[in-house]
């Protein structure tokens, strides 16, 4: 729409004026401080209503309720039949295949004995089928929580320190439960949205790299690896070391590798063969250790796990080092793990529970992860949550209830009970390759082309938080990610968009002038929309930006020779939220309005802006007479206020 | 409105659905990637359009444009007239009178020599005269930045190693400045805003509280004090050192300050009279010295400034610290005092300007504050900025241009050279009533009490930092005001407002059911308005949110045998932006809606919120035929699609 184009001769046909009787906005009704207070806080935690089910029950069966939700288990537990315990036991013993050589594994990526894992596949999983939301969720130790634990311990202390390490990791795991509990107790579960779904593809890609690089260690068969976990010296360490590198464990771990990958498609292409995959790890760790055994490899420098100590898990309160230097250490890595392995089992539990169309409780289910830990902290295990892997393979093993974790427990005790000395010839590259095979299904790139054509931004705070874990660390990518995220939002508030609207004709509805091209300008108005709520970070830029339009508004109106802007009209319907100093900055442009003869109008305001409005002594000496339900309402007005029937030109 | 009352038979009273031929929303116009790229850009960085002068100029002009631009000198100097002369040499001697007091006592504050009080009012004054943009601003040091650098500097630094406490003063000036400068030049000025205005006012309070309560050293003449800055630790010093209480002075003090609070209230109450407040510090220490040089008050325990070496600003170029163990502390130091000083300065300057309805440049104003304390830095002068109070006194004594500040200048200098010795017996008592009489004003308990009225999360958050500087420090209270301020953006955005949408009858338009009394309910329809953007931060919150809306809706319907819900609508006009993670929750949300039988409509999208929205796959393959102009298109649309009409009951 050229400027020309814009000139009418009358309002007629761009707003239908005669029909308007302009309608102020009145006063909202009033509400006490303390009513006002009570219904925000309910808004923010507790938006779900939680307590919906308990209104007008008899005593007991709020009772009983109340100990259903407390306890899940009490729930489907009454249920239980035959054949929901078939589905269950199929899917426990399915997962508990991956669970043994994962808990393994994993435990070796966070720097703690093997049975480590296994332990902590043992006690979380009972703890969680009592007090878990989800029927599909399986829990155990998971690779980045994994990882970055044992990278923020490796950092702080030497690894020729195990028992230290040993106590610093039940230590952090008991501050991960603590963390992850409290957030449930105290609602605050919206702290984890923080991170942001873009830089979460970022954080895991970087995250699943760095270990796979780490993971180089036992597949070239190298015996002095760097404990540093950026790209560039893991590569500097393993070239350096090149005379160790060990053919015969090199020629296993690529021949295992590939068979886990060609397990791992297949699983992936035809879903109803998801057992492939599922059981090619145990598959591995059988193969090999039967490899080793028979051909007597260990003799020949092929490392292996060696001798593991069989039995439950022994108590470890003992080993919980509760004060001392190392303390703030095993806080800050335990808040890191816990707010990670949240993030994952949270989102791990919301997206199967969405696939078969039931909702978790997101606040139930951080109690119930964080009390897991405190008692895993409690009883020799590190950092569970649940693993996305591991709840894939009980879905598609169609595990109808939590039990399926009780069975898989099972199958871990047996497994610590009587199988252990078997595993003794299990090679360290077969480990790794089942680490690297599971850790590269998180190298989301799909997703991040998504991301590029969707959003610049995105995009950009994905590849920051990859970036920084692949050159920097795994913390600081988190931080990235963390801190992009955040600023986003502030970025977003502190420079809102501003929009000059113009009327659909033959309506009272109002669009974007550039948007929207059937839109006509209303003469001698100018007419913004304000895209944000108007707070202390954008009440000075507001008024800047206003006045530039108010500006650029009277240079076209001079060389367009339009009609003179008489008023400016703000149109309020996109703004959330208003506060003293935005109430301020209103009163200040109005100022500074009137002093270049132009009325300011508001039109169009939310309840929570009129109420604020309201609330100030600014409405009753300022805005009574300018605050208008739509901007029909407003423009009416200007026209009468203005005096001028039909507007002069400029 | 009960429950029944909402019950209607036809659509006809509610809204007049005839005329509306449903426009659904058209692909915006396409824009590039760099286009929309430096479209955004600009906003964020240039939203004032400083160039635009330079538009449609010849080369010479465009010179003398930018020359006028970089040095705002050359613009009031080409029309400087002896009637304005005389106006800045009133000004400038008024200004002068406060300068020379206050310098001297804010070194002591921030625990420097009393000199370089002096020597920051004669450099930086110039430099600002020729850089800075407003007419009002009086610079040289001020009590918040002079507090804060003394007290950052204390904690790490024994008061016994003055030399060492003054090379990181300059070098944090140095670093002040250099902060001041970037943020000008990169044009982030918005990163002030952080620091909203309510947490400003607590913050200012509890300082100009801990400023007030280190001066008991001077008022009651105790020789040993301690060095902590909190309220109680102060007020336990002052009781404990009772027997060094030094009867005369505090007979002097006393005085003094009622003389200088008198003054303060003449020249409130009658702003004619300004200049009685304005001489009152001078008058107060010619006469103080008088008293004390005559009756020999020295020898009878008052203790004075003393000797101060003559001459003008030396070199401090070879005392800038730039490596070393303290490189950190100075950073620290200069980015908080920098920090502050910045905003103080700008805001005062703002303040100024608006009162004369001029405009000043925020981004040029900072980098003329950070050459200003960069060329400070390396002529020994500390953090400077522009103050509050001399900038009132400079605007009440009829300043006209930046050219008061070269007359202040000049009188500092000719004390400089010619006066000092006459300060030797300048009683510290009389020093100190100065600082208190001036920090009382930035209390501002009525402010206080404006926010407790119109907004209590204000209030909040003007309290902690008030709290957090009287009993923490005056950093922790800097962060929990920036803390609070950005969290209230956060929690803004993270739990936004959902409210259900009624018609107005006989118009096109909505309003909240429970803000506006005259709406009704649309029959089978739930109109959702959503009061935020859809981002990662919100996203999971909103649909669970409007699950419960769904789910209430359902009760109600049931309780009150209204017509059955066909359809949801979201009304995205207060929909600011949508990033990925918000268009895969709504799609989340259209699959579980589908899933209960029920319709989801989006009406009346922003021209940003389409735009994302055709540039994800989602459009093609869900929205196209959901994405409605305004609402009464889409109910048209909901009514025809449920093929119900009229509504069957629920």
């Amino acid at each position: 729409m050229g400027g020309s184009s814009n000139r009418i001769d009358d309002f007629s046909g761009v707003i239908d004026l005669e029909s308007v009787v302009p309608r102020r906005v009145s006063p909202p009704p009033a509400r006490g401080f303390f009513q006002a207070l009570r219904q925000s806080l309910r808004e923010v935690f507790f938006p779900d209503d939680p307590l919906y089910q308990f209104r007008g029950q008899t005593s007991f069966r709020k009772l009983v309720l109340a100990l259903q939700y407390l306890f899940p288990i009490f729930q489907w537990g009454s249920q239980y039949s035959l054949s929901l315990l078939k589905s269950d036991v199929i899917s426990g013993f399915t997962i508990a295949s991956l669970a043994i050589p994962q808990g393994i594994s994993y435990a070796k990526l966070a720097n703690l004995p093997p049975i480590i894992g296994l332990y902590s596949s043992f006690v979380p999983p009972l703890v969680y089928a009592a007090l878990g939301s989800s029927r599909d969720l399986a829990v155990g130790p998971v690779s980045i929580a994994s990882l970055v634990m044992g990278s923020m311990l490796r950092e702080a202390v030497s690894p020729e320190e195990p028992a230290l390490h040993l106590q610093l990791a039940f230590t952090a795991t008991l501050f991960a439960g603590v963390f992850q509990a409290f957030l449930g107790l105290m609602r605050l579960g919206f702290v984890l949205d923080f991170l942001s779904k873009p830089a979460l593809i970022g954080f895991m890609g970087g995250s699943a790299i760095v270990v796979s690089l780490q993971q180089l260690k036992g597949l070239l068969g190298i015996s002095h690896f760097t404990t540093k976990m950026g790209l560039l010296p893991v590569l500097e360490s393993v070239l350096e070391h090149k005379p160790e590198w060990h053919w015969p464990t090199i020629a296993m771990s690529f021949s295992f590798l590939g068979f886990l990958f060609a397990a791992r498609h297949i699983g992936l292409r035809w879903p109803k063969l998801f057992w492939v995959s599922a059981a090619a790890p145990l598959a591995s760790v059988v193969l090999s250790t039967l490899l080793v055994y028979l051909f007597e490899a260990q003799k020949r420098g092929v490392q292996t796990i060696g001798h593991l100590q069989g039995g439950m898990n022994p108590s470890s309160v003992s080993k919980l080092l509760l004060h001392g230097q190392y303390l703030a250490l095993a806080v800050k890595t335990g808040l890191v793990t816990g707010f990670l392995s949240l993030t994952e089992g949270i989102a791990v539990g919301r997206t199967f529970a969405s696939l078969k169309n039931y909702q978790i409780d997101g606040n139930k289910e951080m109690m119930a992860i964080g009390l897991m830990n405190m008692a895993g902290s409690c009883t020799s295990c590190y950092v569970t949550t649940g693993s996305f892997s591991r709840s894939a393979v009980n879905y598609n093993a169609g595990s109808k209830t939590a039990a399926s974790n009780i069975v898989m427990a099972g199958a871990v005790l047996g497994t610590m009970l009587f199988l252990l000395p078997l595993f003794r010839c299990t090679p360290n590259a077969v480990l790794s390759a089942i680490i690297v095979a599971a850790v590269v299904g998180l190298v989301d790139a799909r997703g991040a082309a998504r991301l590029w054509r969707v959003d610049k931004l995105d995009f950009l705070a994905c590849l920051s938080a990859f970036l920084g874990v692949l050159f920097f660390s795994v913390q600081t990518g988190l931080a990235i990610a963390v801190g992009i995220s955040v600023s986003r939002i502030l970025m977003h508030v502190t420079r809102p968009n501003t929009a000059e609207l113009g009327s659909i004709p033959g309506t009272q509805s109002f669009q974007t002038l550039v948007h929207c091209g059937e839109t006509r300008r209303v003469p001698s108005c100018l007419i913004l929309g304000i895209e944000s709520p108007i707070l202390f970070a954008n009440s000075t830029y507001l008024q800047e930006r206003i006045m530039r339009w108010v500006r650029e508004e009277e240079e076209r109106v001079s060389t367009t020779k339009d009609y003179s802007t008489k008023c400016v009209i703000l149109d309020l319907g996109a703004v959330t939220a208003i506060d003293s100093s935005g109430i301020e900055a209103l009163t200040e442009l109005k100022e500074a309005l009137e002093k270049r003869s132009l009325l300011l109008l508001l039109a169009n305001p939310l309840g929570a802006v009129t109420e604020k409005l309201y609330r100030s002594d600014a409405v009753e000496l300022l805005w009574k007479n300018s605050l208008f339900l739509t901007l029909a309402d407003a423009i009416a007005v200007a026209v009468a206020v203005s005096g001028h029937w039909p507007p002069t030109r400029g």
